[in-house]
């Protein structure tokens, strides 16, 4: 059962008082009353990460992913609060040390500071993430007009190759490898776009389980339906070397989850100032489909207008 | 090592920028500029609460735990995260319409409403507690002043008896086992103390870890002393006649954590007030010690002036 349909099931009704927490159908909680915007996040080792081996790039994932959820809606964030449940093993002076310098590091690239948190013993290894902004509006889910255009920052696939490599079931060289890795345990959050976002953006959501999987979770209460354009889907000269390299296939590729890249939506007549956006913060912004009303079915076509599926419907995470 | 030493040592670097989050040196995070506290608690299966054999008391119990820090502080507590981590076995329906069924009891009791969460699948059962409050003002730690008196609310060691009860160490009648086990469970938290708490204290804490452990944390970073007056620290009848019946010492019952109970301190001119406060709100409140200057060592005496050693020095959860 995926995370949100538990969610969903048991727990949307004690929240129906509060017309902030969206009945819980959005990745961030938002008071417009206190101008307040929080997310939580729960991240085990061997789900959400693969291991301890690396604390302090285990941190970084983990930090960028819970304040990715805050970004993607135009939010800047300010304080997160970190409760870690491990063991002697695990929490040992050294790996402290180094999750202590990587959180340091974290604070000063996202201008965000330690609120608190909670540290316990534990057989197994895990983190809850507590991340908490302030705006006065949000761009929410399930907004998006039909004709709106759809993009997706950044490239799509590099962060589950990392992955794949890590867990072995690729070989490549070392120089391709470290560029997956530290896609994967990396995520170059789009800091730089919060402003934009919620000027233009009419939808939006941060890509954690999979493209086609948030794309269907960002429209999931709407009556319209999607075209996605295949072959516009962003991937990295370097994925695209692997991918001729092992034979392999794009639509296998880009929608596995972990790639921390924002998509969303724009009223087609911003279609040149997005550019500009673009080319002036130097940031890879792609436009990958539209909305389209719901007497269309959501489809993916290839250039000649043929659908294509996609299997992997992500949240996967490192069960891959 | 306990969890306190563990954040200071490793992450109070962290927030030092900030002193809205106090150094990680109280049980809540207070940013006074946007008026919000924050206090993150995690609970692991065997260690925080027994097992999962009543999941409806569990989260109560954890629930009531994690209010219970901003109460301590004069703030009522709004919005409250819940991520769980649990298996197929532990987050079946029947548990989860439990735990919903006892969420939305405790809302309606304490006027807080679910924000957000997370729940993910984890071989091992845990959650993490985020409550959120709003004020403009708390009572912090170490403010308490020479001469203050300190006062408790309520009876201590209720809960460890129910604790000793659930863990077949001690066997007694269905009654009293049942009176202890709820005090366990369910701890009675002082909600409507909080207003004068905010008024009249001059420092605070919830009592989690235990008397002595909880008032030397309420006071780690003052040079005053405390005394405090072992016979006047609150038990019940029920506990009395526990101690009677089983020939058991006082002074090993009441140190040992899990009370929820508020330990305060306020100047002594207000003494008949707090009486007062005690008698209108129906409310047990009891002065039992005072805080001394620095010429003193910090001591608990007997009604004949001797001093007495309290072993049990908190935070041992369910480890007891």
């Amino acid at each position: 059962m995926h995370e949100f349909e538990l969610i969903k099931k048991y727990f949307s009704k004690l929240s129906h008082k509060s017309k902030s927490s969206l009945n819980l159908n959005d990745d961030v909680f938002f008071d417009k009353k206190n101008k307040i915007v929080v997310s939580v996040d729960t991240y085990i080792e061997g789900k959400h990460f693969i291991n301890f081996k690396y604390p302090d790039l285990v941190i970084k994932k983990i930090i960028r992913s819970s304040i990715s959820d805050l970004i993607c809606k135009g939010v800047k964030p300010k304080y997160y609060f970190l409760s870690g449940s491990g063991n002697h093993k695990t929490f040992t002076k050294n790996n402290l040390s180094k999750v202590s310098k990587s959180l340091k590091e974290e604070q000063k690239k996202y201008n965000i500071i330690l609120g608190g948190g909670d540290t316990v013993y534990s057989k197994n290894l895990s983190f809850t993430i507590t991340t908490i902004g302030f705006a006065k509006k949000i761009v929410y889910r399930n907004k998006s007009k039909i004709h709106d255009d759809i993009y997706v920052t950044g490239n799509l696939g590099d962060s589950f190759l990392g992955l794949l490599v890590l867990k072995n079931k690729i070989k490549i060289n070392k120089k391709l490898s470290d560029y997956f890795i530290n896609h994967y345990y990396k995520p170059e959050i789009k800091y730089s776009l919060i402003d934009d976002l919620n000027k233009f953006a009419t939808s939006s959501i941060d890509l954690s389980d999979g493209l086609i999987s948030d794309l269907d979770k960002l429209t999931n209460n709407q009556k319209n339906s999607y075209q996605l354009f295949f072959n516009k889907i962003p991937v990295s000269n370097n994925l695209k070397s692997i991918i001729n390299l092992k034979n392999l296939l794009k639509k296998n590729l880009i929608s596995n989850g972990d790639d921390y890249q924002i998509l969303f939506t724009v009223n087609n007549k911003h279609r040149n100032f997005i550019k500009k956006i673009s080319s002036f913060k130097k940031l890879k912004i792609t436009r990958i489909g539209k909305i389209l009303d719901s007497k269309h079915k959501s489809s993916i076509i290839d250039r000649n207008g043929h659908q294509i599926k996609i299997n992997n419907k992500g949240y996967f995470h490192t069960f891959a």
